[in-house]
């Protein structure tokens, strides 16, 4: 039989889990915005982002940082509506970010690779320059190169997203207002193989080129931005947080998002940009844990700019998702009192940067001190030479140009960190979509990519006749 | 530029988009609820099933059946309102059955393994007997045994989800209405060590033992039905549909659930009962892609089953969810055109079965054909020479008494039918909760498991207070 005190625990939980509902914000209710058009899009993106990966880093941060993630507590306040998402390519149930991004971009499904380019050749107008012809100010922020799939898939047609260096000129021709990240190569006259200076050329298109982030945040609000903070793509976040010089000079998804919406947000037209959280799919395909949770925080922490803007703005609707899954990561076998899994709050880099740590001539005491001393987890001596012989067997795989044993690496921590890969590559999975704010109150229950186009152009109140 | 025929393409997609919205029955309006009170409750629980489950079986059907699935064209409708649910137990983030289900059936989150009580030895009072007492009908259909974790959750407390033989006598004490599934072994006096003939003391509590599909469907409505079809768990589904006997004597999980709902229906104050696709589980433990994917779809016709009664009976609150997620399976890597995930379209067997049939003595070349035959992928040489060399391993894991070796003939499946796991066991991830009819309006977009126990409760207006 029940107990009293069990009812009365009981009790208290259930007006725990009503209250959240009842003390939801006024402001976040979809419903407020019925029938309102958008003067501002933010549009959101963590790439590659399986199921697990978010559900992962929301009990990391409930764990570690005593609070939910800004996405999930949007889901228990009811402050925003929620989606599932087909996101197949033209010819694929299982996308790249170029077809995925297309669809949203250019509102047609492509092959995996174009952008913006059907498979018969068809090019299908970028959603930022049909925003930008509305006269709204438009940009794009990222974590890896800006000249990468996503971001450019909301900006330029491309038969092949690998033409990075031609999508940089693409940008010098499109005069967006704000684009920051990764990708300096692709715009320096010494790593250009046509020696071209697009440096000098956005300057004298009146673009402030900023490379550093102090350089980013004394930028003025009335000028165009190219930043461009690495080579690259950016710095894992474990590892920016844990460098004191990267913490200095690369700039966080969340600064880069607010420093975008203070200069997009001067147009009196509006604005549209993407943010995207491009570090989370490279940590997919790597299989890098560590790297994997902490971009996902990162990309947590610009939800929560654009949510803070959103909800004093009330004129902004803002869409929280990501293109794909990618190596459906799970939290498997934690041990007891969640031990293994917690070793995931302690740890201070990336597997990718432990692995560029390891030399011909490391010891395997050297290797067992410098994991225990980054990740917290002890490895055994026969894990040390299963990893060392992983580094003679070569391996390969997306982001990978050091060959390094990601994938064995990864297999060897599951015993420690509790959390396992199904894959190296993207996944075919349906996948999280969030909403808020006006035009809001029309997401069905589950979209497919490509409708998203249109429903950003009616969202706004565009015209889509002015395009045809 | 966007040509002309684009953007009338283009129109058309958001029109059909913004066509489903539009014609969604009027019917499934959730807001049609607010503030009544449901008469009946429909459970249904996919046990052990990841999102990937979800979505690949979703794929499958519209591809394979040329309709999506009745769970996810519930969003497609927005006929019911979406959660996610954390699934943690109390020791664990990553849950077990027995303390997942007691979360819903008891109120109280329990350590993995027992059924409604505490750690401090706390008896949690199983919801079924709650609303037994209440004057309702009350019942549990599953496709594993009906003494196992997830239906016994809602009916008993015992320290030990193993404790099956005990079970099957609490059951008999009980008095349920109905209760079908497997098990059989723990009732039958040749099967049981103390020798009890459980079916005997069911049939003189009234109750119709039935064994067959056809003395299921022939059993009276106005008498308690036990229904219980196998030894242990059911056959899979995938199994069951391609051999004529299992077929005519085993009932899929929708036709027990449409018998359940006639004879629970019968009572003047309504019903209660749980729906579990015990065996999805099962087949995620053996990450087996066959057994999966046509289980999710034998759930998913049970779904449909529960949805027709509950949108024409108008009282009914119907619940679809899964207790945590299993082996987090996804569609990798499909080929071009997709061919290797339509390997899974024409499978007639699921993997236990085909390992079951190779023999010390099976030939390659046997194998070869068998696995061609049943699951239309031709296995390379080398990939057998492999396999057979994993049964001479050995090896163990759930619910797998002939060491079969199930996860290494996955990874030799999945180059050919684009399925791969991350593990063989649960996961922590969030989980989908689907819910309609009454009471369904108060549901949040994120939910703890233990908050459904109080949740039905007050969607039935049962007072609380009575059972404390």
């Amino acid at each position: 039989m029940m107990k009293r005190r069990d009812f009365f625990k009981n009790g208290l939980l259930t007006t725990l889990g009503l209250g959240v509902m009842g003390s939801r914000p006024v402001l976040a209710k979809p419903s407020m915005y019925r029938g309102e058009k958008a003067k501002n899009i933010i549009f959101l993106v963590s790439d590659g982002m399986s199921t697990g990966t978010l559900n992962m880093a929301d009990i990391l941060m409930r764990h570690k940082m005593g609070k939910a993630s800004k996405w999930i507590s949007l889901y228990e306040s009811n402050t925003v509506r929620r989606s599932l998402m087909d996101t197949a390519s033209a010819n694929s149930f299982v996308t790249d970010s170029a077809a995925a991004g297309s669809a949203w971009g250019g509102g047609h499904r492509v092959n995996n690779g174009a952008l913006n380019i059907g498979p018969n050749g068809e090019e299908h107008e970028p959603i930022l320059q049909k925003f930008k012809s509305e006269g709204k100010a438009v940009g794009c922020v990222t974590s890896v190169q800006i000249t990468h799939a996503t971001p450019a898939s909301f900006c330029v047609n491309q038969n092949s997203r690998s033409a990075m260096p031609a999508i940089a000129e693409d940008y010098l021709k499109l005069n967006f207002d704000v684009m920051m990240g990764g990708g300096r190569e692709f715009f320096d006259p010494e790593k250009r193989v046509d020696g071209k200076n697009l440096f000098g050329d956005f300057n004298k298109n009146g673009v402030q080129v900023v490379k550093t982030k102090e350089e980013m945040l004394s930028a003025g609000l009335d000028k165009p931005i190219l930043g461009l903070f690495s080579e690259d793509g950016l710095p894992y976040a474990v590892d920016r947080e844990n460098n004191e010089e990267l913490k200095k000079t690369v700039p966080s998804l969340a600064e880069m998002t607010k420093k975008a919406i203070a200069a997009l947000n001067q147009n009196e037209n509006g604005f549209v940009m993407q943010v995207e959280g491009g570090k989370v799919d490279w940590a997919a395909h790597g299989n890098d844990a560590a790297a994997l949770l902490y971009d996902q925080v990162d990309f947590d922490e610009a939800v929560g700019v654009a949510m803070d803007f959103a909800m004093k703005d009330k004129n902004t609707l803002v869409i929280i998702t990501t293109d794909h899954g990618n190596s459906n990561p799970g939290l498997f076998n934690p041990g007891p009192k969640n031990v293994k899994f917690e070793s995931n709050y302690e740890t201070k880099a990336s597997n990718q940067w432990i692995l560029n740590q390891i030399k011909p001539d490391s010891s395997p005491s050297q290797i067992i001190d410098m994991i225990d001393h980054y990740q917290k987890v002890t490895l055994k001596n026969e894990e040390v030479e299963q990893l060392l012989s992983g580094f003679q067997l070569g391996s390969d795989g997306l982001y990978n140009p050091g060959n390094l044993p990601f994938a064995l690496y990864a297999k060897i921590l599951s015993n420690h960190n509790a959390i396992s890969w199904a894959h190296t590559n993207h996944s075919g999975d349906y996948v999280e979509l969030a909403m808020y704010g006006p035009g809001s109150e029309n997401l069905s229950g589950m979209v497919k990519n490509y409708e998203l186009h249109n429903f950003m152009l009616e969202a706004a109140g565009v015209e889509r006749k002015r395009f045809a």
